[in-house]
């Protein structure tokens, strides 16, 4: 029951209702109640409440309150329209349409035409001089009764009319004599009375209740069921039913209906938009037999009426200050509002409505922001492939990051970089890919896998780079030996071109034509008043100069997390990288060490480059060292094929103290293993080479006149002393200036024992950030790898966890420990400056809480920079109400 | 500084000080100055106090006023011997020893016979009319103070003597004449001028002040810091010095020196116990030359003095209310004592200790439980070797179960069974154990391991078993395949016999005979004592029947954890186990099922039996299901072989499903994975077969009249919707008669998350159990199979951190969750039962944290329930004060 307060009064007239009473009276009734009372031609009628509905549901009946007063609403509408119900004169009919306050289209039930029988025909062909039109509005009703309140299918209804053109030779309803109409209305009713075992009910009255019930009765119909679990609605809300006087757009020329939009919903542009048809009803419309006309013509063929028209979409879309989704009927010349609605509309549509309207004045900037949602804008910066133009798609996964990609079907990393070298655009296609495939992401044009979640290896990349990425594709087998796969029955080979669409998951052969995504200049406006509202500042997670420069373009302030390892994956450096991990003594590790510090300084110094005047948050080097080496299974079979071909005992040798090497450094839970920061007290050459590289590339573009803040990022600290260990290393590393200017070394806050004892941590530490990815991991004890895969799609399926935390951050748990960090950090440090770096960073509610908790700002893939500049303006516009 | 305080006063005669004064005074000082106090033969000194070594740490230099107030005491001592300090008449000399607040035996330097010069040596020499014995302390003098103060090398004054020796053809020191002697002095002082580049100081003053300094300095020789660091002792302390007035031993018949413990300190029976030597110094009883008599042999030759002693023993005794470990020294007939302190004993001897004192009044029962470690007591409980017994040990690990074990070595699981079953004993010996070893580790007399840390799977099992274990022995190699290994340089091979010390580490070869152990009557009595004062409840982890019975007889209250899984692991049902994981639908899986039920049910039904009237907690199944498989290399192997031989293409096919099978279930971070109620939610049909057996076991049992109150339990919730899923699966099991009286429902708390919002789970549990071994785990994001091994023993080497938080509670981080989760448990519902089944439940140091937080019960292993039924005590007792 709506609000959980039951009104003493059931129902409502059209004019004693208004918008704001929209869970009383449905979404429809509210809005045709609000229209009725703006004076606007909207026909007489009635709304049943959804109180009433949810007493329905209770007591499987209409209470004889309630029947009262739907009587006397009949009786008001008899009244205004003069006409009355049943009557062989002058018959008033009714449409019975469901309402319910969140919009389910299409989930429930109408029926149209109630009030006709055999007696009532008569007078409706007597008052439109119309025998065929009376019978075939008889024959509707019949059929839609027959199938809404009975559930009679509607094709044995349509046999019986077949039967009747073919015996009368008639190929449309044109041909139809009266008798044929007659007969053709004998036997559906004949047809009512076999399937429901009752006679067709004749009185008007009898046709209404069971109308109504019906409709109180759809709310629990399956698929209105599976809408609301889909969409999140509440099963106890119920329906409102309308109960409106029939007016008819098929009574001749000067007769019509149509829809009609304020704005185009797909451009955004200010200019009515949509489309109609002459002598016809709602229904024609939506069946397509006829091709509707476009709006303008209507100016044409009924000048007058497309000038009311025009006049009330203005005062509507004033009045409810958006665009509004208007349905109308003209019956003999005479124009009819039957709703109006929010319109929906595409994202740039959105976007250039919102702009617009706050540039017309009729919104302010702030309700122009809140009225995109931020999730949407990623759709814009993506290239986008129109689906309707394409055949079925061959499969579908897990829509891990969008956009559209077309290319070459390859299975390896290496292919996709040589390839890619050749000048070929490639898909990369893999059973899932780990960081020694980075190469390959960075050069495909998009990447296709068997396995993984939403926020597996794959996905995370790609979303960081902005390709698309399909994962957890179950129905491909990939075989990368033979370099084929299937996918659907259909052979896939290296070479073979595929079409992945990132926002949908869909996989198709073949090429496609891809539309390259626009910023507009009204999106950019838009997004410059963002950034006048939030107080949340916004950076980007790049780990590249390009990254950094696309970060900037998208108007990040700043990296808030640089992950030196990706830089450790270009296949020139994992050789060298490999040889310090093998190496067999300090001596040599530090001379592989020395070989990649030049090539870390370079890198640090591009971005530091790119990033002028902006701060930039370097983490140490933090995943676990076996990531970089080679696959201890694959190195067996090497081993084994060597043995066999008879290779030299040499070789054999080498790969056999690799594989020992590789099977030391496995682990049971690398997730918890020897990373982060315990491989900087494990090894403190590797992260003194790093942070060497950092203060060198520092110093270099400081003597070019560059500015840039570095914040020296420690990560998975768990333990106060494990910070001041790195950072007393940090601070020990003197370059051979030591003009590097000023630095900040701060920590990742991404295990729970951070948060808890945040304080410690804080007294030495210059600035937190939330490494929410790990930290929703430990906090829940999920593998982020395994439990997407394994059992999360069983939790989110049957409503276990509402939300996958990976996606969206968990307030109540991961969240009452990051304010519980942010208070503990703040209080032994007040200037400690705070971020997110996690995948939340660039999720709108996740940066809504972000904002809430008082952090300085939140980092996110580059591409979704603009979502959370705006997601962060709604969160400072939605605290301040 | 002791206690930040500086006193005004830097050096007390004994007769000021007291026992009290330990931390300003040192030990040795402090009860010189109480034996003082009581009127006992104390030759006289005085102490210079532990803030005078703090002061000189800061300066460099004994200050002025210090080095006045020595000279003060050193007059009063002058006085009260009547002797003066360097005279050539009657000379006073004196030792200079080290004495820190807390006993760092061996560390720091002592000098005996100060103040001798060349003219005091004839002093002494008339003094005592032995001219040989005062040149001999002359020498001895020179060659400590030029070892001490100036760092000579004993060797270098030993060769000079030995030159002497040969030139006069002496073989011992009787042979050497007066010239002789008086050569060795003008031998060492040259020897001295020559090393330290000064002459020997003649005035005892300057000696002192020298010596003085040494013993300050001493504090920070390197053996003296590393030992601090390994006992957990501050550097800041300081040591006190005491400057005491010789007496000698070794003038003659009526003299003598000795080592007097009050009760036998291997035994704790109450008799004087010790040795002596007459006509010696304590250095002749170190040394060894001679062999001491036993003290009771005193009372023929000494029969005053051996009353004196007696009786001085007994009364320090009473004053100290403890076992007291006495140096004497008989000079010419007149009794000294120059050290008393508590006597260090076995624990055998501590249990039988307190528990007399208690019994003959000295100690309060409650006094006396506060005197035996409780870690300790575990020692008591396994078989035991004497280590003096034995060869050097072949090579050694961690010491991860204590009790000595020996047998034959096996290198599987299987092995070990069957031959246990053939009567033979074994010692299995793995690179690392699983789950998969499980009736190995059962069936063995011991398990050695060559991976892992101590709480690896192998350390934990075999603890809970009550089995000797070493793990993580790095020199040790194996060869599972070849059946051999090699461990320091020495090749095992299977059947080879073995003995493992699993409470020092130590690996022998060969057969040892081992004590059994004895739980005395003292110990029972002493551990109801213990029961008796207790408020915390203890319980055991026991995973089957014998389990049980063995944790009744060691105290236990009840089962606190009773893994299923183990009971899955026993080889006659892995097979049904594995069949249930491979089937293909849900169909077979329950066949699979129906077969464990019964099986299931009699494990439960013969625990119930053990524990009749006794609360028994069972954990649903928990561990990842591919810890049931095979192993993935295992099965690529065999199919390789199968292939290679041309074996049936159904076998192989076979193979290769059960291959993919492992594959599929394979997972990154298992830890993190499907496991626990993850499972249950994944295959309900797995937990409802679990539930079932053991409401069938309950209604058996409940027919035959015993009680139980059996508490199910559901591992590794994270949001109370988990929780109530399966509660609900729990609660809509019935069996047959309906009859199974009462159960609990409960979880255990073993992720962070669990700990956040425990006031929404416990709204509908009726306990919680907390999974420390997890919890550390997610908390600090450490995997406990990879941290040991890989990074911890660094973090713990290098004072990262102090202690192993899987072997001891992380109160600061582990424990705020616990704390907070109590809190909001108990505020959601105040009679919840709470409980901790992780490894620290066995902890004394995290016990006592446990009863802090209001926990109601600890469990921990069978073996571990004495030690936690005495640390429950203690925590009551001391949380008391």
């Amino acid at each position: 029951m709506a609000d959980g307060v039951r009104s003493e009064k059931f129902v409502y007239h059209f004019e004693e209702g208004s918008a704001q009473m929209r869970d009383l009276l449905g979404g429809k009734g509210a809005n045709l109640a609000e229209m009725s009372r703006l004076g606007l031609p909207v026909p007489p009628g009635f709304t049943i409440t959804t109180d009433a509905s949810v007493l329905y549901r209770e007591s499987g009946r209409i209470p004889s309150a309630i029947q009262k007063e739907i009587k006397e609403g009949l009786e008001c509408v008899e009244a205004k329209r003069d006409l009355c119900f049943g009557s062989a004169k002058r018959p008033l009919l009714v449409s019975v349409r469901s309402g319910a306050p969140i919009s389910m289209p299409g989930m429930m039930d109408t029926i149209l035409n109630l009030g006709l029988n055999r007696e009532s025909v008569l007078g409706l062909a007597r008052m439109t001089d119309d025998e065929r039109f009376a019978r075939d509005c008889f024959r509707r009703f019949i059929q839609m009764f027959g199938n809404v309140v009975r559930g009679i299918p509607v094709g044995a209804f349509e046999r019986k009319m077949d039967r009747v053109r073919q015996s009368a030779g008639a190929l449309g309803d044109d041909g139809l004599s009266i008798d044929d109409w007659d007969r053709i209305i004998e036997d559906f009713l004949a047809l009512y009375e076999e399937e429901a075992g009752e006679t067709f009910p004749e009185d008007p009255w009898d046709q209404l209740l069971a109308a109504v019930e019906a409709v109180f009765s759809s709310w629990d119909n399956p698929r209105a069921v599976v809408y609301r679990n889909m969409h999140d609605i509440s099963h106890d809300m119920g329906t409102a039913v309308n109960v409106q006087s029939m007016v008819f757009g098929n009574r001749g020329d000067q007769c019509g209906t149509g829809v009609l939009f304020t704005r185009n919903p797909s451009t955004g542009e200010r200019a009515l938009y949509g489309e109609y048809l002459s002598n016809a009803q709602g229904e024609d419309v939506v069946a397509g037999l006829r091709t509707p006309k476009l709006i303008s013509d209507l100016r044409d063929e009924m000048p007058h009426v497309y000038e009311e028209l025009s006049r009330i979409a203005n005062q509507l879309e004033l009045h409810y200050r958006d665009v509004q989704d208007i349905e109308f009927t003209v019956e003999a010349g005479k124009l009819f509002l039957l709703q109006t609605r929010s319109g929906k509309r595409t994202v740039g549509a959105a976007v250039k409505v919102a702009h617009d309207m706050a540039e017309e004045g009729i919104l302010t900037k702030e309700e122009s922001l809140m009225r995109v949602d931020p999730e949407d804008l990623s759709i814009l910066l993506h290239p986008s492939i129109d689906e309707n133009l394409m055949d079925d798609p061959l499969g579908t996964g897990l829509p891990a990051s969008p956009g559209a990609a077309t290319g070459r079907v390859v299975f390896t990393a290496d292919a996709a970089e040589q390839m890619t070298a050749a000048g070929r655009k490639v898909i990369l296609v893999r059973p899932e890919t780990t960081p020694d495939d980075i190469h390959g992401i960075a050069a495909a044009q998009g990447v296709l896998t068997s396995r993984g979640g939403m926020t597996c290896h794959a996905a995370i990349v790609a979303r960081g780079m902005g390709k698309p990425c399909i994962v957890g594709c179950d129905q491909l087998r990939i075989d990368v030996t033979a370099k084929k796969a299937d996918l659907g029955g259909q052979r896939i080979e290296e070479g073979d071109v595929l079409t992945l669409d990132g926002t949908t998951g869909h996989i198709y052969v073949g090429e496609v034509g891809l539309v390259e995504p626009i910023l507009t200049e009204e999106l950019e406006t838009f997004l410059e008043w963002a950034d006048e509202v939030r107080t949340l500042g916004v950076r980007a997670n790049a780990d590249t100069p390009d990254d950094a420069t696309k970060s900037r373009e998208f108007g990040a302030e700043g990296i808030g997390l640089c992950r030196t390892e990706h830089m450790f994956m270009q296949s020139e450096r994992l050789a060298i990288v490999q040889e310090m991990i093998l190496a067999a003594d300090q001596a040599s590790r530090e001379r592989a060490l020395e070989q990649l510090l030049p090539m870390q300084r370079e890198d640090f110094t591009a971005i530091f480059r790119a990033m002028d005047g902006l701060p930039v948050t370097i983490r140490l080097l933090d995943p676990p060292l076996h990531e970089f080496l080679p696959d201890a299974e694959a190195l067996r079979e090497e081993i084994r094929n060597l043995k066999a071909e008879g290779g030299s005992r040499y070789d054999i040798a080498l790969k056999e103290e690799t594989l020992d090497k590789v099977m030391a450094l496995e682990e049971v839970n690398p997730m918890l293993g020897l990373r982060g920061c315990r491989l900087g007290i494990a090894y403190p050459e590797i992260y003194e080479m790093q942070v060497r590289a950092i203060l060198e590339g520092l110093e270099t573009v400081k003597s070019e006149g560059i500015q840039v803040l570095p914040e020296i990022m420690v990560p998975l600290v768990s333990d106060h002393r494990e910070y001041e260990r790195i950072a007393e290393l940090i601070n020990g590393i003197n370059t051979k200036s030591g003009d590097t200017g000023d630095y900040l070394v701060g920590t990742m806050i991404e295990v729970p024992r951070a948060c808890l004892v945040a304080d410690q941590i804080a007294a030495r530490a210059d600035f937190f950030s939330f490494g929410t990815n790990d930290l929703t991991q430990t906090v829940y004890g999920f593998s982020r790898d395994d439990a997407e895969a394994k059992f999360l799609h069983i939790y989110l399926s049957d409503r276990v966890l509402d939300e996958n935390p990976f996606a969206v951050l968990d307030e109540e748990g991961v969240g009452q420990l990051i304010e519980m960090a942010i208070d503990k950090g703040r209080r032994a440090r007040p200037e400690l400056k705070i971020g997110i770096c996690g995948e939340h960073g660039g999720e709108p509610r996740s940066i809504a809480f972000c904002h809430r908790v008082g952090m300085d700002y939140v980092s996110c893939s580059p591409y979704r920079v603009p979502v959370a500049r705006l997601a962060a303006a709604q969160a400072h516009l939605s605290n301040q109400k």
